[in-house]
């Protein structure tokens, strides 16, 4: 088959694949995960039930998906957000843990899929992947003379990233805010 | 029956089902969760199989169990702690985290047994009544000026209870006391 039409067909695929996480996304929003069944996804991306089984096997492999997917947009909007602070490792720093406290606070926290998702071992990629880059961040603010240097900066990285996740449990953004000013207050080199 | 031979006999229960649960914790530590079985948990207490189904319908539920005398051996060893420090709330209040971040780091940390006991009943209460312990030593800290009083006590003592499992990760002893320095710092009231 000619490049193009290959093309086409990827293309087709991952449209299709998109709108079955999607959905999948909303179902499990407006009913939770208990009510999801592979026929209800099918109809609810519009496409057969029998064409839906040529994408996954079932739904725990959409739900995995779906939050790969998620952790993914996750990783990438942090990289984002640091790159916008060239040169300030401490601003990108104090930017990138305010935007990943907001990220925890929106998780939907708990249950049995939550556990069961939390176990992916694409989780423990991104998780990896996530305090390299926030180490990444201390090391240089430490260099700079912004975070406290009697710490390795990948354990300063590790208590960022559990300290931060308080905020799932935080009914306020101010208090998301707060929780990132205690964090930060914790890596600030130690008064002489 | 006379009450003496009531003791006797909740004596005998108490003894029987504590010796399961040791043994059951020792099968688990020596051979992995996945190869413990019944058999094996009453052959190791030194008990009938029969006997053992009288006190636990299935490995999980002593599972359940254990993990249950765990947590309650873990709290009541941090309010012992507290308690060595009356009327000294900062001091108690280090001393109690540091007890918990070695706790943390005691912990196995992981895998499909973890998660599923740790969606039980008995840790959230357990989890509450740490955080209602934490938070009353830190706002007792804060009204003596030792901690900042910007941020609810409840707020700071979630935040450090997040930022101590990171001692699960660590591992060094030497860095559950780097956890420990960072975490106090975050809670220290801001410079003027």
């Amino acid at each position: 088959m000619p490049k193009l039409w290959n093309a086409t067909i990827d293309a087709h695929r991952n449209a299709v694949r998109e709108a079955v996480l999607d959905s999948t996304a909303r179902l499990v929003a407006d009913q939770g995960v208990a009510s999801v069944t592979m026929s209800r996804i099918a109809e609810a991306a519009g496409i057969g039930r029998a064409t839906l089984y040529k994408y996954f096997p079932d739904v725990e492999s959409i739900l995995r998906a779906w939050h790969e997917r998620q952790v993914g947009a996750h990783l990438h909007q942090l990289a984002q957000v640091r790159s916008r602070y060239a040169e300030q490792p401490y601003q990108a720093l104090s930017a990138v843990l305010d935007a990943y406290a907001h990220i925890c606070r929106a998780q939907h926290g708990g249950g049995p899929m939550a556990a069961s998702l939390h176990q992916g071992e694409h989780l423990a990629h991104a998780h990896a992947h996530l305090r390299e880059l926030v180490a990444g961040l201390v090391g240089d603010a430490a260099a700079a003379g912004d975070v406290r240097g009697d710490v390795p900066a990948a354990e300063l990285a590790a208590f960022c990233l559990n300290a931060l996740q308080a905020a799932a449990g935080l009914a306020s953004k101010a208090g998301v805010g707060r929780l990132v000013t205690v964090t930060l207050a914790g890596l600030r080199p130690p008064a002489a």
